[in-house]
């Protein structure tokens, strides 16, 4: 049954009655506004938005699919700040001819996601549109914690990254040329597998920044180093290159340090530590802070593109 | 300069230096999260979208003017729960083509809103897209009162009205038969002056229910007795008739209740209060509460339009 055909309180209808319950939910979906619990006095507050054929094509990723990537790209920023994330409210632009069940997909992957974390959807709005648009705004809570900006790497921190690189923007590339494997790349791109827990630990490790890498490794490293005033070099021998990404790149004659370094979607954390900090395995070293600007590779400057700019 | 010309961060960067920084503001704009206060352990939020063609017209309407639309929506439901609004969150989908003094006149006007109740636009997040589109989420702080859900209403109450009514939606009328004037009502229509203040304060006079009137008063009055399963009944002499909505309904052949019952657009608050209550002058008694279902005018059925369906 299509958009056009359950109206708009029809669509809202069957969405809610998919949408779970968060651990911090006070008031969920249905009044004019959701109340949700902010247990430290402070609230942690991002939005993205997803915009079909720009961010995702429905012929590359099932709307379950979708709603994971979406909801996964704005609770990777609450956990950037080193904040454990509450609450989803989603804005859903849809043409009206677009099945109610592609929304109901949508809305389980987005609560499965927010699930992973004990959060949950409590709030949104719909309106038809000619341009199939997700925008999400994602709520966290610091429990206490200082909030880990941007703007604090120090010379001679190390840079760590948790979470996998590369894998997402590999997928995106197999998708691209037509093909459908290696499905461990296209799962990636499909489903990110983001290390939210990872956020909060970094601040109790006492992480100086920390970013979201989603536009690529060292465009958002360039973000930490222009707000903290440093200079990043990153190793590129710190990397693993898995097998199937090292297949793939040879075979599509694509370079997979352009995946790993200026890839996005799979939506690690990327933190600087003081020097000495004995750090979990999930945290592996990729780089140092020094003085200076910019980002390096190997203390050369990267000829490869540097990531994704969303108007070009 | 278009917004290819200028890129995702230039555009960013011109949006951003216009924001102002809100009383609850803790971090604004320009890292992964915003951090706002939500000094009672709780925070409040909601979400609106507006979409070119659906929501607003550029000829009709200016960029601010739309700004101060956007804001208004999303302000209008954290006061409808009884809650002062502290912060915006803004996802902004453009054509590539727009020119950047656009998106600047639309943060100017959504800064010029939240100011009025000392909020601002704390982040956000942009994309290029074939259709202008505004998601806005709003936050908003209870300030320890009990937040004023639909639900609540009881046989007995009477129900009141903050804020102008049927001016938008008169106002819209105009514009959609080519005229420009009365610009009472085109004004109304491209700015809403919404009684924010009104929220918290009928929460502090003990409103058992309460509602921001966005797709018309009848339609949103039946959300209340439908959550509070009671029946509204509603007064039509209750309203007054400004003369030059009379004269315009009259030159347009429309009938004026239809504005008034049926419009949206204005934000006008609807609470219901225990009988006997004394209520300030900005709230006026537009009906009353009854055992039973649904909405009526005068005790008969309403034969008009119910109110907008953002699909049909």
């Amino acid at each position: 049954m299509s958009i056009a055909e359950t109206g708009e309180f029809g669509l809202i209808g069957r969405i809610v009655t998919r949408l779970g319950t968060g651990e911090a939910t006070l008031i969920g979906p249905g009044d004019d506004a959701a109340v949700v619990k902010a247990s430290d006095g402070r609230v942690v507050a991002s939005t993205d938005v997803l915009v079909e054929g720009r961010h995702f094509r429905r012929d590359w990723c099932g709307a379950a699919d979708i709603g994971h990537r979406a909801a996964a790209a704005n609770l990777a920023d609450i956990a950037a700040m080193g904040a454990v994330p509450t609450a989803l409210l989603v804005a859903l632009c849809v043409p009206v001819g677009l099945d109610v069940t592609w929304a109901e997909g949508l809305a389980d992957g987005l609560t499965a996601e927010a699930g992973l974390v004990g959060a949950a959807v409590v709030g949104g709005d719909t309106s038809a549109s000619p341009t199939l648009t997700i925008a999400v705004t994602a709520l966290g809570d610091l429990r206490g914690a200082a909030p880990v900006t941007r703007d604090g790497a120090q010379p001679g921190d190390v840079v760590a990254l948790a979470g996998r690189i590369g894998y997402a923007a590999a997928g995106l590339t197999v998708l691209s040329r037509g093909f459908r494997t290696p499905k461990l790349l296209v799962d990636a791109y499909r489903r990110p597998a983001v290390p939210y827990h990872a956020g909060p630990e970094a601040a109790r490790l006492g992480a100086t920044s920390m970013i979201d890498v989603s536009d690529g490794l060292l465009q958002d490293l360039g973000h930490v180093a222009e707000a903290s005033v440093v200079g990043i070099d990153v190793h590129s021998d710190a990397f693993d290159l898995p097998g199937q990404m090292r297949d793939a790149a040879k075979a599509l004659g694509v370079d997979p340090y352009q995946w790993l370094l200026a890839g996005g979607d799979d939506h690690p954390l990327a933190a600087t530590f003081p020097p000495g900090v004995t750090l979990p395995p999930e945290w592996r070293v990729v780089g140092s802070v020094h003085d200076g600007s910019g980002v390096t590779v190997d203390r050369k400057p990267w000829t490869g593109g540097l990531g994704w700019d969303h108007f070009r």
